[in-house]
Protein backbone atom coordinates (compact mmCIF):
# COMPACT_ATOMS: atom_id res chain seq x y z
CA UNK A 1 0.00 0.00 0.00
CA UNK A 2 3.00 2.23 -0.45
CA UNK A 3 0.63 4.06 -3.15
CA UNK A 4 -1.53 5.44 -0.09
CA UNK A 5 0.91 5.87 3.07
CA UNK A 6 3.98 7.22 0.92
CA UNK A 7 4.28 10.50 2.25
CA UNK A 8 2.73 13.74 1.10
CA UNK A 9 2.52 15.95 4.30
CA UNK A 10 -1.29 16.98 5.76
CA UNK A 11 -0.78 20.50 4.73
CA UNK A 12 0.23 19.83 1.35
CA UNK A 13 -2.75 17.91 0.95
CA UNK A 14 -5.43 20.54 2.41
CA UNK A 15 -3.30 22.84 -0.35
CA UNK A 16 -4.16 20.46 -3.02
CA UNK A 17 -7.74 20.12 -1.76
CA UNK A 18 -8.27 23.37 -1.92
CA UNK A 19 -6.80 24.13 -5.20
CA UNK A 20 -9.16 21.77 -7.08
CA UNK A 21 -12.28 22.50 -5.21
CA UNK A 22 -11.75 26.29 -6.27
CA UNK A 23 -10.53 25.32 -9.68
CA UNK A 24 -13.58 24.90 -11.21
CA UNK A 25 -15.44 28.05 -9.31
CA UNK A 26 -13.30 29.58 -11.44
CA UNK A 27 -14.00 28.23 -14.87
CA UNK A 28 -17.26 27.75 -14.40
CA UNK A 29 -17.66 31.10 -13.16
CA UNK A 30 -15.70 32.98 -15.85
CA UNK A 31 -13.02 34.08 -13.93
CA UNK A 32 -11.06 32.52 -16.94
CA UNK A 33 -7.43 34.76 -16.28
CA UNK A 34 -8.17 33.24 -12.17
CA UNK A 35 -8.19 29.37 -14.19
CA UNK A 36 -5.45 29.72 -16.51
CA UNK A 37 -3.37 30.92 -13.34
CA UNK A 38 -3.83 27.95 -11.87
CA UNK A 39 -1.42 26.32 -14.07
CA UNK A 40 1.93 27.12 -14.18
CA UNK A 41 3.21 29.71 -16.83
CA UNK A 42 3.86 27.18 -19.42
CA UNK A 43 1.37 24.68 -17.86
CA UNK A 44 0.05 22.22 -20.73
CA UNK A 45 -3.86 21.28 -21.42
CA UNK A 46 -3.84 17.81 -22.98
CA UNK A 47 -7.38 16.41 -24.05
CA UNK A 48 -8.25 14.10 -26.19
CA UNK A 49 -11.58 16.45 -27.24
CA UNK A 50 -9.07 19.08 -28.54
CA UNK A 51 -6.70 18.43 -31.32
CA UNK A 52 -3.43 19.91 -29.51
CA UNK A 53 -2.20 20.54 -25.89
CA UNK A 54 -3.21 23.92 -24.82
CA UNK A 55 0.05 25.91 -23.13
CA UNK A 56 0.73 28.96 -21.15
CA UNK A 57 -1.90 31.52 -19.65
CA UNK A 58 -3.06 32.99 -22.40
CA UNK A 59 -3.96 30.25 -24.18
CA UNK A 60 -5.73 29.02 -20.66
CA UNK A 61 -7.37 32.03 -20.52
CA UNK A 62 -8.74 31.84 -24.09
CA UNK A 63 -9.47 28.49 -23.35
CA UNK A 64 -11.42 28.89 -20.69
CA UNK A 65 -13.52 31.65 -22.20
CA UNK A 66 -14.71 29.55 -25.19
CA UNK A 67 -15.67 26.71 -22.52
CA UNK A 68 -17.72 29.13 -20.92
CA UNK A 69 -18.86 31.01 -24.43
CA UNK A 70 -20.20 27.90 -25.85
CA UNK A 71 -22.36 26.99 -22.75
CA UNK A 72 -24.10 30.25 -23.21
CA UNK A 73 -24.68 30.23 -26.56
CA UNK A 74 -26.25 27.16 -26.62
CA UNK A 75 -28.27 28.37 -24.11
CA UNK A 76 -26.81 25.84 -20.73
CA UNK A 77 -25.20 26.44 -17.48
CA UNK A 78 -21.88 23.65 -17.58
CA UNK A 79 -20.02 22.32 -14.42
CA UNK A 80 -16.84 20.96 -13.37
CA UNK A 81 -17.89 18.43 -10.68
CA UNK A 82 -14.20 17.18 -9.45
CA UNK A 83 -14.29 14.19 -7.07
CA UNK A 84 -11.95 11.61 -5.85
CA UNK A 85 -8.69 14.00 -5.24
CA UNK A 86 -5.68 11.60 -4.72
CA UNK A 87 -2.23 12.72 -4.64
CA UNK A 88 0.81 10.80 -4.83
CA UNK A 89 4.52 12.36 -4.38
CA UNK A 90 6.30 12.25 -7.80
CA UNK A 91 9.73 13.76 -6.71
CA UNK A 92 10.59 17.20 -5.35
CA UNK A 93 8.05 19.31 -5.08
CA UNK A 94 6.10 17.34 -7.38
CA UNK A 95 2.77 15.09 -7.06
CA UNK A 96 0.62 13.40 -9.28
CA UNK A 97 -2.91 14.41 -8.99
CA UNK A 98 -5.86 12.19 -9.97
CA UNK A 99 -9.05 12.89 -10.11
CA UNK A 100 -12.67 12.61 -11.29
CA UNK A 101 -14.30 15.28 -13.90
CA UNK A 102 -17.92 15.79 -14.58
CA UNK A 103 -19.29 17.94 -16.94
CA UNK A 104 -22.64 18.66 -16.14
CA UNK A 105 -24.94 20.97 -18.14
CA UNK A 106 -28.13 22.40 -17.38
CA UNK A 107 -30.56 24.32 -19.60
CA UNK A 108 -31.85 27.19 -18.21
CA UNK A 109 -35.58 26.04 -17.12
CA UNK A 110 -34.31 22.35 -18.15
CA UNK A 111 -33.08 19.69 -17.05
CA UNK A 112 -29.38 18.91 -15.56
CA UNK A 113 -27.06 16.25 -17.50
CA UNK A 114 -24.15 14.20 -17.26
CA UNK A 115 -22.87 15.45 -20.62
CA UNK A 116 -18.85 14.08 -19.74
CA UNK A 117 -17.17 11.58 -17.34
CA UNK A 118 -13.37 12.29 -17.67
CA UNK A 119 -10.25 11.39 -15.49
CA UNK A 120 -7.38 14.00 -14.64
CA UNK A 121 -4.01 12.83 -14.29
CA UNK A 122 -1.76 16.10 -12.96
CA UNK A 123 1.82 16.99 -12.64
CA UNK A 124 1.95 19.80 -10.05
CA UNK A 125 4.50 21.82 -8.69
CA UNK A 126 5.52 24.47 -6.63
CA UNK A 127 5.63 27.57 -8.49
CA UNK A 128 6.92 31.04 -6.39
CA UNK A 129 5.52 29.25 -3.66
CA UNK A 130 2.25 27.55 -4.56
CA UNK A 131 1.25 24.61 -6.10
CA UNK A 132 0.15 24.59 -9.52
CA UNK A 133 -0.58 22.09 -12.56
CA UNK A 134 2.18 21.85 -14.84
CA UNK A 135 0.56 19.38 -17.42
CA UNK A 136 -3.00 18.37 -17.02
CA UNK A 137 -3.90 14.99 -18.99
CA UNK A 138 -7.70 14.54 -19.42
CA UNK A 139 -9.00 11.31 -20.46
CA UNK A 140 -12.85 10.42 -21.43
CA UNK A 141 -14.55 7.27 -20.33
CA UNK A 142 -16.31 7.46 -24.16
CA UNK A 143 -13.34 7.60 -25.79
CA UNK B 1 -3.99 34.01 -7.89
CA UNK B 2 -4.53 35.45 -4.47
CA UNK B 3 -8.47 33.87 -4.58
CA UNK B 4 -6.54 30.49 -4.10
CA UNK B 5 -3.23 31.45 -1.85
CA UNK B 6 -4.34 33.73 0.67
CA UNK B 7 -4.21 32.79 4.21
CA UNK B 8 -6.94 29.82 5.64
CA UNK B 9 -4.66 27.77 7.67
CA UNK B 10 -5.05 23.98 7.10
CA UNK B 11 -6.57 23.21 10.11
CA UNK B 12 -9.08 25.36 9.25
CA UNK B 13 -9.82 24.00 5.82
CA UNK B 14 -10.33 20.59 7.28
CA UNK B 15 -12.85 21.74 9.62
CA UNK B 16 -14.65 23.18 7.09
CA UNK B 17 -14.55 19.81 4.93
CA UNK B 18 -15.69 18.06 7.63
CA UNK B 19 -18.86 20.59 8.01
CA UNK B 20 -19.49 20.06 4.93
CA UNK B 21 -18.81 16.56 4.42
CA UNK B 22 -21.21 15.84 7.37
CA UNK B 23 -23.98 17.91 7.03
CA UNK B 24 -25.49 16.42 3.93
CA UNK B 25 -25.77 13.24 5.73
CA UNK B 26 -27.96 15.14 8.80
CA UNK B 27 -30.35 16.05 6.41
CA UNK B 28 -30.35 13.27 4.26
CA UNK B 29 -30.83 10.66 7.14
CA UNK B 30 -33.30 12.77 9.87
CA UNK B 31 -31.49 14.37 11.77
CA UNK B 32 -33.00 17.68 11.00
CA UNK B 33 -32.09 19.35 14.77
CA UNK B 34 -28.49 18.23 13.87
CA UNK B 35 -28.74 19.82 10.40
CA UNK B 36 -30.35 23.06 11.53
CA UNK B 37 -27.67 23.63 14.04
CA UNK B 38 -24.41 23.61 11.37
CA UNK B 39 -26.10 27.28 11.11
CA UNK B 40 -25.51 29.87 13.64
CA UNK B 41 -29.16 30.10 15.64
CA UNK B 42 -29.72 33.49 13.86
CA UNK B 43 -28.42 31.48 10.37
CA UNK B 44 -30.64 32.45 7.15
CA UNK B 45 -31.16 29.94 4.41
CA UNK B 46 -31.83 31.66 0.88
CA UNK B 47 -32.78 29.63 -2.00
CA UNK B 48 -34.69 30.56 -4.94
CA UNK B 49 -36.76 27.55 -4.66
CA UNK B 50 -38.66 28.94 -1.31
CA UNK B 51 -40.32 32.42 -1.43
CA UNK B 52 -38.74 33.76 1.83
CA UNK B 53 -35.40 33.31 3.79
CA UNK B 54 -35.95 30.31 6.26
CA UNK B 55 -34.41 31.61 9.74
CA UNK B 56 -33.25 30.62 12.54
CA UNK B 57 -32.85 26.58 14.76
CA UNK B 58 -36.42 26.35 14.90
CA UNK B 59 -37.63 27.23 11.24
CA UNK B 60 -34.43 25.38 9.81
CA UNK B 61 -35.48 22.38 11.44
CA UNK B 62 -38.80 22.34 10.28
CA UNK B 63 -37.49 22.85 7.01
CA UNK B 64 -35.29 19.86 6.96
CA UNK B 65 -38.00 17.81 8.53
CA UNK B 66 -40.32 19.05 4.99
CA UNK B 67 -37.50 18.05 2.80
CA UNK B 68 -37.51 14.69 3.55
CA UNK B 69 -40.89 14.09 4.14
CA UNK B 70 -41.39 15.46 0.80
CA UNK B 71 -39.11 12.71 -0.53
CA UNK B 72 -41.06 10.36 1.52
CA UNK B 73 -44.20 11.11 0.55
CA UNK B 74 -42.49 10.77 -3.34
CA UNK B 75 -41.16 7.26 -2.90
CA UNK B 76 -37.98 8.53 -3.27
CA UNK B 77 -34.59 9.16 -1.36
CA UNK B 78 -32.88 12.59 -1.98
CA UNK B 79 -29.64 12.97 -1.31
CA UNK B 80 -27.47 16.73 -1.28
CA UNK B 81 -24.38 15.69 -3.45
CA UNK B 82 -21.46 18.41 -2.39
CA UNK B 83 -18.66 18.78 -4.71
CA UNK B 84 -15.85 21.18 -5.06
CA UNK B 85 -15.76 23.00 -1.55
CA UNK B 86 -13.61 26.21 -1.97
CA UNK B 87 -12.41 28.22 0.93
CA UNK B 88 -11.89 32.16 1.00
CA UNK B 89 -11.49 34.32 3.52
CA UNK B 90 -13.49 36.88 4.48
CA UNK B 91 -12.75 38.92 7.45
CA UNK B 92 -11.86 38.08 11.04
CA UNK B 93 -12.93 34.36 12.19
CA UNK B 94 -15.59 34.59 8.69
CA UNK B 95 -15.16 32.79 5.42
CA UNK B 96 -16.63 32.60 2.26
CA UNK B 97 -17.09 28.99 1.10
CA UNK B 98 -18.39 27.88 -2.06
CA UNK B 99 -19.77 24.63 -2.88
CA UNK B 100 -21.94 22.63 -5.93
CA UNK B 101 -24.60 20.73 -4.31
CA UNK B 102 -26.28 18.24 -6.35
CA UNK B 103 -29.90 16.71 -5.70
CA UNK B 104 -30.12 13.22 -7.01
CA UNK B 105 -33.26 11.59 -6.50
CA UNK B 106 -34.18 7.59 -6.54
CA UNK B 107 -37.17 5.71 -6.58
CA UNK B 108 -37.54 2.82 -4.33
CA UNK B 109 -36.82 0.08 -6.49
CA UNK B 110 -35.93 2.07 -9.62
CA UNK B 111 -33.51 4.37 -10.95
CA UNK B 112 -31.29 7.83 -9.25
CA UNK B 113 -31.51 10.96 -11.45
CA UNK B 114 -29.93 14.19 -11.23
CA UNK B 115 -33.20 16.78 -10.27
CA UNK B 116 -31.17 19.54 -9.64
CA UNK B 117 -27.90 21.37 -10.30
CA UNK B 118 -27.29 24.33 -7.38
CA UNK B 119 -24.47 26.06 -6.49
CA UNK B 120 -23.80 26.70 -2.50
CA UNK B 121 -22.54 30.54 -1.50
CA UNK B 122 -21.57 30.12 2.26
CA UNK B 123 -20.46 33.28 4.85
CA UNK B 124 -19.21 31.06 7.70
CA UNK B 125 -18.27 32.19 11.56
CA UNK B 126 -16.89 31.04 14.28
CA UNK B 127 -19.57 30.48 17.00
CA UNK B 128 -18.79 28.58 20.39
CA UNK B 129 -15.97 27.93 18.67
CA UNK B 130 -16.68 25.72 15.65
CA UNK B 131 -17.06 27.06 12.25
CA UNK B 132 -20.88 27.52 11.72
CA UNK B 133 -23.10 28.78 8.77
CA UNK B 134 -24.45 32.21 9.23
CA UNK B 135 -25.91 32.96 5.64
CA UNK B 136 -26.13 30.44 2.69
CA UNK B 137 -27.30 31.74 -0.59
CA UNK B 138 -28.34 28.71 -3.18
CA UNK B 139 -28.45 29.62 -6.87
CA UNK B 140 -30.08 27.35 -9.07
CA UNK B 141 -28.53 26.67 -13.01
CA UNK B 142 -31.77 26.11 -13.80
CA UNK B 143 -33.04 29.71 -12.96
CA UNK C 1 -23.34 19.04 17.68
CA UNK C 2 -21.08 16.97 18.97
CA UNK C 3 -21.24 14.74 15.58
CA UNK C 4 -19.73 17.53 14.03
CA UNK C 5 -17.27 18.56 16.70
CA UNK C 6 -15.98 15.61 18.32
CA UNK C 7 -12.42 15.75 18.48
CA UNK C 8 -10.81 13.99 15.34
CA UNK C 9 -7.31 15.64 14.47
CA UNK C 10 -6.87 17.58 11.72
CA UNK C 11 -4.00 15.01 10.50
CA UNK C 12 -6.29 12.41 10.87
CA UNK C 13 -9.25 13.66 8.69
CA UNK C 14 -6.78 14.56 6.10
CA UNK C 15 -5.16 10.79 5.73
CA UNK C 16 -8.97 9.61 5.68
CA UNK C 17 -10.00 11.86 2.71
CA UNK C 18 -6.34 10.85 0.83
CA UNK C 19 -7.18 7.04 1.52
CA UNK C 20 -11.37 7.60 0.05
CA UNK C 21 -9.58 9.52 -2.89
CA UNK C 22 -7.64 7.19 -3.80
CA UNK C 23 -9.26 3.65 -2.86
CA UNK C 24 -12.13 4.31 -6.00
CA UNK C 25 -8.92 4.88 -8.81
CA UNK C 26 -7.62 1.23 -7.79
CA UNK C 27 -10.87 -0.55 -8.07
CA UNK C 28 -11.40 1.58 -11.19
CA UNK C 29 -8.39 1.59 -13.04
CA UNK C 30 -7.56 -2.49 -12.09
CA UNK C 31 -5.01 -2.28 -9.02
CA UNK C 32 -7.81 -4.93 -7.82
CA UNK C 33 -4.72 -6.25 -4.82
CA UNK C 34 -4.24 -2.37 -4.09
CA UNK C 35 -8.00 -2.07 -3.87
CA UNK C 36 -8.61 -4.77 -1.18
CA UNK C 37 -5.26 -3.75 0.75
CA UNK C 38 -7.53 -0.22 1.51
CA UNK C 39 -9.45 -3.18 4.01
CA UNK C 40 -7.24 -4.52 6.96
CA UNK C 41 -6.47 -8.21 6.54
CA UNK C 42 -9.62 -9.28 7.80
CA UNK C 43 -11.82 -6.90 6.72
CA UNK C 44 -15.41 -7.45 6.15
CA UNK C 45 -17.19 -5.85 2.74
CA UNK C 46 -21.22 -5.97 3.03
CA UNK C 47 -23.65 -5.28 0.41
CA UNK C 48 -27.22 -6.02 -0.44
CA UNK C 49 -26.13 -6.26 -3.88
CA UNK C 50 -23.69 -9.70 -3.33
CA UNK C 51 -25.12 -12.06 -1.07
CA UNK C 52 -22.45 -12.88 1.33
CA UNK C 53 -19.74 -10.70 2.91
CA UNK C 54 -16.72 -10.21 1.17
CA UNK C 55 -13.56 -10.96 3.53
CA UNK C 56 -9.71 -10.57 3.35
CA UNK C 57 -7.79 -9.68 0.66
CA UNK C 58 -7.59 -12.35 -1.30
CA UNK C 59 -11.45 -12.59 -1.53
CA UNK C 60 -12.00 -8.90 -1.37
CA UNK C 61 -8.89 -8.59 -4.64
CA UNK C 62 -10.74 -11.62 -6.38
CA UNK C 63 -14.24 -9.12 -5.97
CA UNK C 64 -12.51 -6.23 -7.41
CA UNK C 65 -11.22 -8.05 -10.67
CA UNK C 66 -14.55 -9.13 -11.33
CA UNK C 67 -16.25 -6.01 -10.96
CA UNK C 68 -14.12 -4.74 -13.09
CA UNK C 69 -14.50 -7.77 -15.77
CA UNK C 70 -18.28 -7.38 -15.29
CA UNK C 71 -17.70 -3.92 -17.11
CA UNK C 72 -15.12 -4.87 -19.47
CA UNK C 73 -17.75 -7.94 -21.08
CA UNK C 74 -20.69 -4.95 -21.11
CA UNK C 75 -18.39 -2.64 -23.10
CA UNK C 76 -18.48 0.00 -20.43
CA UNK C 77 -16.14 1.75 -18.37
CA UNK C 78 -17.78 2.38 -14.38
CA UNK C 79 -16.32 4.55 -11.88
CA UNK C 80 -17.24 4.71 -7.95
CA UNK C 81 -17.57 8.25 -7.38
CA UNK C 82 -16.71 9.41 -2.96
CA UNK C 83 -18.24 12.54 -2.30
CA UNK C 84 -19.65 13.64 1.26
CA UNK C 85 -16.77 12.16 3.76
CA UNK C 86 -17.93 12.66 7.08
CA UNK C 87 -15.71 11.45 9.80
CA UNK C 88 -16.43 10.33 13.42
CA UNK C 89 -14.62 9.22 16.44
CA UNK C 90 -15.58 5.40 17.47
CA UNK C 91 -13.24 4.73 20.01
CA UNK C 92 -9.37 4.32 20.33
CA UNK C 93 -7.98 4.66 17.00
CA UNK C 94 -11.35 4.20 15.38
CA UNK C 95 -13.51 5.72 13.17
CA UNK C 96 -17.01 5.81 12.10
CA UNK C 97 -16.27 7.15 8.25
CA UNK C 98 -19.89 7.56 6.24
CA UNK C 99 -19.60 8.72 1.96
CA UNK C 100 -21.73 8.76 -0.95
CA UNK C 101 -20.82 6.55 -3.63
CA UNK C 102 -22.22 6.61 -6.72
CA UNK C 103 -22.06 4.21 -10.04
CA UNK C 104 -21.63 5.96 -13.03
CA UNK C 105 -21.09 3.86 -16.38
CA UNK C 106 -20.12 5.11 -19.63
CA UNK C 107 -20.34 3.10 -23.17
CA UNK C 108 -17.37 3.20 -25.30
CA UNK C 109 -18.49 6.19 -27.60
CA UNK C 110 -21.88 6.69 -25.78
CA UNK C 111 -23.59 8.12 -22.85
CA UNK C 112 -22.93 8.42 -18.95
CA UNK C 113 -25.20 7.27 -16.81
CA UNK C 114 -25.74 6.71 -13.06
CA UNK C 115 -26.40 3.49 -12.48
CA UNK C 116 -26.79 3.56 -8.55
CA UNK C 117 -26.58 5.37 -5.89
CA UNK C 118 -25.56 3.95 -2.13
CA UNK C 119 -23.71 5.12 1.10
CA UNK C 120 -20.49 3.89 2.45
CA UNK C 121 -20.79 3.63 6.56
CA UNK C 122 -17.80 2.25 7.21
CA UNK C 123 -15.44 1.21 10.39
CA UNK C 124 -11.88 2.35 10.01
CA UNK C 125 -8.97 1.43 11.96
CA UNK C 126 -5.52 1.67 12.61
CA UNK C 127 -3.31 -0.95 11.24
CA UNK C 128 0.58 -1.12 11.13
CA UNK C 129 0.14 2.56 11.43
CA UNK C 130 -2.29 3.22 8.87
CA UNK C 131 -5.76 3.74 8.08
CA UNK C 132 -7.43 1.16 6.91
CA UNK C 133 -11.42 -0.26 6.90
CA UNK C 134 -12.33 -2.80 8.98
CA UNK C 135 -16.01 -3.20 7.84
CA UNK C 136 -18.00 -1.59 5.01
CA UNK C 137 -21.58 -1.62 4.65
CA UNK C 138 -23.03 -0.34 1.64
CA UNK C 139 -26.84 0.69 1.44
CA UNK C 140 -28.41 1.07 -2.07
CA UNK C 141 -31.19 3.77 -2.00
CA UNK C 142 -33.26 1.85 -4.60
CA UNK C 143 -33.53 -1.44 -1.90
Amino acid sequence: MTRIDEGVDAGTLVQIHQLYGLQSHLIDDGSARAWAETFTPDGEFCSPTYPAPVTGHDDLEAFAERFRAGAHAAGEVHRHVVTNVAVEPAGDDTLRVRAYLQIVATARGGESRLVRFTTLDDLVVRHDGAWRIARRSVTRDDA
